[in-house]
C-alpha cells in the first residue's frame, strides 16, 4: 500500500506568559495502518478555541494538560476515507476530536469519539460553531444557568465570537433584550445589525472602568439579569456592577486572563447586595444536554434563525498564528482551519 | 397617667470610612400612648449585627438605608408590659424589631412585626442569635446553598460569631468535617474545644495571604465542597483557592469591606476552573423557610447539641461602642446589650 503522509501540529514547550509560535511545531508522520473497529478520516476543518490556552499550561485544572511533543488537541469535521468499522462508511461526514492534523486514526467504537452529521442543510464546518460545541456552550450557559424571562436583559462578552454570536441569538429567540460587549467598531456592528442583538459595547472604545461601566449603563437601562462572561477583568466588573437583584452569572471563560496576568473582580460583594448567583461550567460535563441543545441549535441554523461568521485561515501550517490571533482577538467569528 | 421616659439611640450622621461614636446619639422621648391593636414592649436585648453597618450608608443595597435621626433599626427580644391587642397579654415573651431604644411600641397586628416566644427551654436572647435570625441565616446557607453531604469539609469565616458558630455545628450534626476560620486563638480554641469543628485557622496568626492559605490547606486536606462565606477579601481568597470542584459558597456578609475599603476577589478564575457556584443571599427574603429552620435550631438549643457564646454589653448608652466593638471582631460570639 502506500503510505499516507500526515502533517501534524505538536505542542512542544508551554507559554511562560503570553503563547507564541516557538511553542508550536509542524512534524510530519506517516497514517498507521488501521486495527479492526478503527476508522480513518480526512479532515477537513480544524476548530481553534479559546479553552486551548489553558490547556496549554501545566496547570491544575478542569481538564489534564496537553501533552509536551504530542498532536495538539482538539475538535475536528473531517469525511471518512478508510473504515474498518461497520457503523462507518467512506465518505461519511463526521466530527470528532482529532487534533490539529490532516488525517486521523479514530477508535470509532469508543463512545463520543465520533459522530455522523448530516451536512444538507448545515455546512459541516458549522458542526464546530454553531451546531457543535460553542452553539451548546451558549445554550447549555444561556437556558441552564442565567434562565432569562422575556422581556429581561442579558448581557454576553466575546460577543461576536462562536458562543457569544449564539448566546444573543439565543437569548432573542426567548424574548430578551440580548446586549453584547466586543472589541472594535465593526464587531459591534456585525453583532447588532446582522446578528439582531438589541446593543453592543465596544470595549476598546472604552479602555477605562468608568467609560465602559457608563457605556453599558447606556446599553443596558433596565439593568442586566443575566449574564454570559467569557473575559473577565474590567469587562466582568463592568457587568458586575449592571446586575439586577437575583441575577444569574454564567462564567464560561475569562480569556482576559489565559497568560497568567492577575484578573481580580473588583467588587465581589455585588454578589451579596444584589443576590447573585454565579455559576461556573464546562459544557462537556453535561452530556446529558447536547441532543436538546443541538436540536434547537441546528434547526436554528439550518432555517437561517442562527447565524454566524467563521475566520478561516488556510491550510494545517495556519493553525498556530491563527490560533494566536484568537487570543488577541483578531478573528470574527468561529475561528477554524480549513485543510481540505 | 406617668409618663414613660424612653432612651433610644439615634443615627444622627453618616461614616465616611470607618464607623464612630460620634455617628450616634442618646435621645429621650416619652412613650406616646398606645392606639387600639398596639403593643408596649420594654425590650430586654437589642442585637448588633454586622449588617447594620451597610444600612448606615447612604449607598444602593438590599436594603433601605437607616434614615438620619431616628432610631438605629435592629432586632429586639422583650416583654408586653400593656397591650391594646387580644392576641398579647402583659408579660408575654416577645421577639421584635424594635430597635436600639427601651420601650418599642409595636403595630402587633401586622404580620412579622412581633412573635411570641416561648423561654422554658430556651433563654430569651437566644432569639436573637441561635435561635433568631443568625441561626436561620447559618441554616439558610448551609442547607440551601452549601448543600453539604456527608463526610465532605465545610468551611465558615468569623466561625466564633453568631452566624459562623451555627453553621459549623449544623455541618457537624450532618456529619461533615467543619473548619472555622477566626482572629485570635482564644477564639479558635473555643471554634474547636466548645462548639466541636475539627479545626480552625487563626488568620491574625496569618498576615500574608501565602500563609493563611497554607494553613488552611493543613486544615482542608482533601480541599472544601462547601464555604460560608461571612467576611471576604484575604479570607474569602484563601477559601476560594481551596475548593474542590464544583463546589458551593454561600456568601453571606463580607465584613472586611463595610467601611469601603477595595476587597477585591483575586482569583475569580477558580470559580470557572472549579465550576464553582456561588450565591449571594439575605435571610429575610426567605421567610418561608424560617419555621423549618427555627425548628432545628430551637431543638437544638433546647438539648444542648448547639452552643453559642454572648458578649452582653450593659445598658443602652453601651449601644455604639459595642457595636463598634462588633465591626473590629472585638465581640465573642453573638452581641447583644442587655437593657434589663
Amino acid at each position: 500500500m502506500t503510505m499516507t503522509m500526515n502533517k501534524q501540529i505538536h505542542l512542544v514547550s508551554r507559554p511562560t506568559g503570553e503563547a507564541v509560535a516557538e511553542n508550536f511545531k509542524l512534524v510530519e508522520a506517516v497514517v498507521p495502518e488501521l486495527q479492526d473497529g478503527q476508522v480513518l478520516v480526512r479532515v477537513h476543518y480544524l476548530s481553534l478555541d479559546p479553552y486551548m490556552r489553558g490547556r496549554m499550561n501545566d496547570a491544575k485544572s478542569y481538564a489534564a494538560p496537553q501533552p509536551l511533543n504530542a498532536v495538539m488537541q482538539g475538535g475536528t469535521v473531517g469525511e471518512v476515507v478508510a473504515s474498518k468499522n461497520a457503523a462507518y462508511a467512506v465518505g461519511d461526514k463526521v466530527v470528532g476530536f482529532g487534533g490539529w492534523q490532516q488525517y486521523s486514526v479514530v477508535d470509532a467504537a469508543t463512545p463520543g469519539m465520533l459522530r455522523k452529521v448530516d451536512t444538507t442543510h448545515i455546512p459541516l464546518s458549522a458542526y464546530l460553531g454553531a451546531v457543535g460545541m460553542p452553539g451548546v456552550t451558549a445554550w447549555y450557559g444561556l437556558t441552564q444557568i442565567c434562565k432569562p424571562k422575556a422581556g429581561q436583559t442579558v448581557v454576553v462578552s466575546a460577543a461576536s465570537g462562536a458562543v457569544g454570536s449564539a448566546v444573543g441569538q439565543l437569548a432573542k429567540a426567548r424574548g430578551c433584550r440580548a446586549v453584547g460587549i466586543a472589541g472594535g467598531a465593526d464587531k459591534c456592528r456585525y453583532v447588532v445589525d446582522e446578528l439582531g442583538f438589541d446593543a453592543c459595547v465596544d470595549y476598546k472604545a472604552h479602555p477605562d472602568p468608568k467609560s465602559l461601566y457608563e457605556a453599558l449603563k447606556a446599553a443596558t437601562p433596565d439593568g442586566v439579569d443575566g449574564a454570559f462572561e467569557n473575559v473577565g477583568g474590567p469587562v466582568f466588573d463592568a457587568t458586575l456592577a449592571r446586575m439586577n437583584a437575583f441575577g444569574r452569572i454564567a462564567l464560561c471563560g475569562m480569556i482576559s486572563g489565559y497568560d497568567g496576568e492577575p484578573i481580580p473582580l473588583r467588587q465581589p460583594q455585588l454578589i451579596l447586595t444584589n443576590r447573585l448567583t454565579i455559576e461556573g461550567f464546562i459544557v462537556s460535563e453535561h452530556m446529558e444536554l447536547w441532543p436538546q441543545a443541538l436540536q434547537e441549535l441546528g434547526t436554528m441554523v439550518a432555517t437561517g434563525k442562527l447565524k454566524y461568521r467563521e475566520s478561516v485561515a488556510q491550510g494545517i501550517e495556519a493553525a498556530p498564528q491563527a490560533f494566536l490571533g484568537l487570543l488577541k482577538g483578531k478573528n470574527f467569528g468561529k475561528q477554524v482551519v480549513k485543510l481540505v
